[in-house]
């Protein structure tokens, strides 16, 4: 399967990279990405040594030395929609890393990331998340891989929102990142000295990530839901932690709800819900596709779920890779192991 | 001001015997603590060589060279209880950093901590938040000093409970701390290998500290707080920053929210009310005795409080130096700044 | 191919155990560890979960359920020499990751660890470092894995002492390590509060790796080597970086060793000689089994040789997976990328 | 004592606030700093939020609203030179953190950091280690607070190249440094992603505290030094460990050499001897003034000497205070216990 990186010098691409270089089926053909003097991959991403030294090249469809079967687009929001819809008229299966296509409603995309260049695809995309919409992406040629934090909010709350148990108008959620959340801009908010020793809330009046969440669970249980997001920044490189707040509706059983997110995840491969009395830990889920949950009940009636994922792995890399094994009838955890 | 010290291979006791050798009123005259062969406390800690080289003694009262005006107890609870009643026989103030003296209602106490020795001085103490009991703090004899969560969660929402705009049936507070909040017990779950690179949700099932935020809430409001908490660990040395999350009785108004933050806390000198749009960062107020809180208001009805502390200061150790100055008539701020 | 894994709760054995699970050759067919109750692996590192579930069975070569191929022994120094030999008299290939093979030198051992309980297998057992002893491995029956701090130093000397370049009379070697140089035992030295921000130097009156170190160095260039040794531990999980000074026989010239040291490994698929002006570090090889090195000439005849690995990988797990591959023909780099 | 800070963004400036806020004789006058206007100097460091609220001024001595009796400069090199001079002609006693007066040879300092503004002035600075030049900096009108390494590496190696031991033909010097060794500046190098589970050597082509730490060792012992200096970043906030490399002059004797650095340090207030066995933590000494030392012999005629401080600190800042004690007569350690 010939591939192509578009974007090829964002953190997520160097991940993707170094897993596209163990996958069995990939052949990267194409990196996409703009740098002076279209240096090699591994010059500017000096781990890439010996796994990947391709040359930048431009990041058009065009610039492809021959028609790629996929691409993978890991350029900003607001970026990738001026190329994805070249890809996707050329014939190529697209996975897009950005915000640009998860949302459907044009609207709701524009209040919160700007003018839209590529509307007529809004809906032509599949949201990512295999878990719950693997048939949809197996069909896909256009596939939105989904936020960071939606990843582990929305696979912490699907059970619980499907089965109609949670008061879907006051979620509170809390969640934890890595610093690596805040791409490899080099700012001071990203500096060592201002994360190390730190934790602090940020994007408090509003993060882009809510109306995913509450657009994507509303997908999920057909009606709507009212999610209050507030996400931390911890010091360390990789890894989220999420823990939502819930109130159920009426008395909640603890046995009942392990057993529900025992069978809801039961033949997800990388899912694994935590035994009674276990929490999930950013660590156990470092460089790996899982998402690890617990759900806990506290004082009758509130909910208690954890996650925990890499959010560059299930967050972004990983998860692509998983998209693209489904979209081409792969083993879904080929290359994922 | 002669002081005792008594338990002082705790961790908190190290940062105690720091602020008490540079505070210009107090002397140490007596350390309790068991090792075997008394050895030299700063043999321990070796950073203590040159600010305190004095020797263990025994736990007693009566094993310090002479009466003390003062005495710290950085026993584990259940032991302090035990030390505590013959300081106060023998005319001695107390500063108690245990759960031991924290909640006046002995069933209560005694169904999260166990069977309790000293049940009759339970009333007799004061909690030692001095934002908000200075007066009663000035002239007791037993200072329950706070829990490090509960200060950073009651000073966050004693403003809104207070004032009666907070929905108290159903507060959730997530809260994230350094490792030093494990105390400096040796077990798997205080291994750097274990904590690095990691967060992970504990005692979600129920904190001890839940119990004690609720209960001196309800003191300040005169109602019942029904508040789930849910603390996490974060790889760093210290710090706390908590989450509150709050429905407001009806429309919630920024501007009036920070107005009233500002208010509350304009003539203390530890708390720091964020300008708007700024968070509070554990690593502004770590080894100090401030604490900084923000107010955020979304969605109409929903308020966000975000409180950080550092737990060994001011959630332990400079409260308690605080609490000293405050029952001694001292300046207030004295070897504190 | 089967394989055993004979002490399988050490930390090296989780890494190994991941990179098995990898192997598209390797078959783990026994997990000897001694547990009360002989749980699964995955109950005690609960990252394994989904990835290897298997069961902890005895030590012995008896407790597997067939004869495997080849033997992985994470037993201490100590405890490997006392089910090596019934290994090997089984018909069991074997990689020992302890020191108990290390030194042919049966006074040279004793003198360091102890009372060696095989001394008979000492001069079977080949150096497992493939870049220098590649065909002695092939043959082997008997590996000895490297230790950490002597992969990485070994990799960095062999040129310049195998060239004659260096004065052997007074080679300084300073090292840092991550904490899990330390292994996983549970003491007050591996807490996150006395590792984390900090560095300190230990065993600086003598560390064990260094005869390692002198004896492997002599056996490349057939002259006595003498080489000090110092360690440090620095705060982050995985890496090791070293930094040789060494004095060269009369002038050196930067671009002629940075051409042997090109040279010396060019046909190494896990060595990466960093191009002039840039340095090796821990982050690009983590979790990797390559070594990085850089070469720098200073005040005319000083050599400075910086060299970079993962300790758990290069220095362990990933090392002995090289070696499998070496012993049993198969592509070197089989399962390592 | 009226004091100016001039250069009061640097990181360097918001620790020497903090002390001076402390310090129970200065009192700040005038803060000196460059941003679009005239901010308060705690919007750009919250942390100094109640603590020091002044406003930023001009840089110049004009700028003060009075004459201050003493200025510290936290200047970088090459910009100090162009205000001392003004500074010391209006009378007023500075010490200047920069490398701009820490050479006296003007060629040497050209060959390192460019033209010189100020040559005149180089003379009639004082090297502000007051271990060694006390007397010196008591008669100062200015004082070359020195740099952060050669403060570790000189405190190291004073002793041994003043008694005669050391070879001074080859010292080498291994250091390790906390991110805040690389000053303020927002680059890719600072980045926590960069830093955070990393080590790597820098400047190994030759280091700027290179010269100085063999200047000032050649002043103590009257001879050539040749000391070769290779420093390394790790993932700490602060602390300086170096490890010094050398051979002795004949054999060399444990107790003896400890005895002679109990002895020369024996009176310092701020330097730590550590006991036989110990070694320096840069964590014993962060947020302090104090120097630790180890001196180890290995194999008969090596020696190993390890020093730890906080390069914030002793490295910068509190050695400041400490020299403005001793210029101003006041008690040494007055402010900085």
């Amino acid at each position: 399967m010939k591939v192509s990186v578009v974007g090829a010098t964002a953190y997520s691409s160097r991940e993707l990279l170094k897993l596209l270089a163990r996958h069995p089926e990939a052949d990267v053909i194409h990196l996409g990405g703009r740098r002076e003097g279209s240096p090699c991959i591994s010059d500017i991403f000096t781990d890439l040594r010996g796994i990947c030294d391709m040359e930048l090249g431009g990041l058009g469809v065009e610039d492809a030395p021959e028609k790629p079967d996929v691409a993978f687009f890991t350029l900003p929001h607001g970026v990738s929609q001026q190329y994805v819809p070249k890809y996707l008229a050329a014939g190529v299966r697209c996975v897009d890393f950005s915000a640009d296509y998860r949302l459907p409603d044009l609207a709701l995309y524009e209040a919160w990331y700007g003018k839209h260049a590529d509307p007529q695809n809004l809906e032509r995309a599949v949201y990512g998340l295999p878990e719950l919409f693997r048939e949809e992406i197996a069909e896909a040629d256009l596939v939105a891989n989904p936020g960071c934090y939606p990843t582990a909010v929305i696979l912490s709350l699907a059970p619980l929102v499907k089965e109609g148990m949670a008061d879907l108008g006051g979620i509170f959620v809390d969640a934890k990142s890595g610093v690596s959340g805040r791409g490899n801009k080099v700012d001071e908010g990203s500096m060592f000295l201002e994360c190390n020793e730190d934790v602090r809330a940020y994007s408090v009046a509003g993060h882009r990530h809510e109306p995913e969440m509450e657009h994507v669970l509303e997908v999920v249980c057909g009606e709507g839901v009212d999610l209050t997001f507030v996400p931390h920044l911890v010091p360390m490189d990789r890894g989220i932690l999420s823990t939502a707040f819930v109130r159920s509706k009426g008395p909640a059983d603890a046995g009942r709800l392990q057993e529900l997110y025992e069978d809801f995840y039961a033949a997800e491969p990388f899912v694994r819900v935590c035994p009674p009395g276990e929490q999930p830990r950013t660590k156990n889920v470092a460089f790996t596709n899982y998402c690890d949950i617990a759900v806990t009940v506290r004082k009758g009636d509130r909910i208690i779920v954890t996650a925990a994922i890499d959010n560059l792995m299930k967050g972004a890399s990983s998860q692509a890779v998983q998209n693209m094994n489904v979209m081409f009838g792969l083993e879904e955890t080929l290359g994922l192991l």
